[in-house]
């Protein structure tokens, strides 16, 4: 069985010289909501601790107010919530990324989509 | 002067493994289109002989028929073109991104947008 062909759009919002929103900074978000703090959000993305932190530090530095607010002064397993703006940020930008999904599906992407192999050929013949 | 903010987006087209397409490969066609040789090319994208030659091989193995034509049997110098092929899936795929930024342009991003700051904060306040 040969994989579908596909195409994958990723939207990054840039702040300076920093990612401020991207497909895995929204996936954490996402963790984060559903498991309630930035540790155990790391580990269901098998990721760890220091990453996650330092993806929410870099979202809670880029934006109007922080995405993320976790209990202060507290061991690596203590409570993470998004905020009101974490809440706003992750709808707009998962509402822009399935507006661009849903845009592609045109003509051009159809061409591609005819055009490409279901798996690449093993060597250049040229 | 803050650095404007920014969206960007990326469109890859996967066959199995491997990046059929995407912003990299879709500028290195560009510049073999200009100037006529894949290492000529790299260069002028700062990029090695080999690297080029890599992309132009993973391109070449991913769609129906190869996309570049690189004169066989000689030096590095040596001529290359595009194919129709390869003009084609570079027409679809500078199409396709093109309407993916103008359906971009709609009311989330000005949100996202309106909540990002012009730069990020120093340092974490939470």
């Amino acid at each position: 069985m040969n994989a579908p062909p596909q195409l994958k759009i990723k939207v990054q919002i840039h702040c300076g010289d920093e990612i401020a929103m991207g497909p895995g900074k929204a996936d954490l978000l996402e963790a984060i909501r559903k498991h309630g703090s930035i540790s155990a959000a790391g580990r269901a993305m098998n990721m760890s601790y220091r990453r996650a932190w330092l993806l929410v530090d870099t979202m809670n530095r880029c934006w109007q107010s922080p995405l993320v607010h976790a209990a202060p002064g507290r061991a690596q397993g203590s409570g993470a919530q998004l905020t009101g703006m974490g809440k706003r940020v992750l709808a707009h930008y998962r509402a822009l990324v399935q507006t661009l999904e849903h845009a592609a599906q045109n003509a051009d992407q159809a061409a591609l989509i005819g055009l490409l192999l279901p798996e690449p050929r093993i060597s250049q013949k040229s």
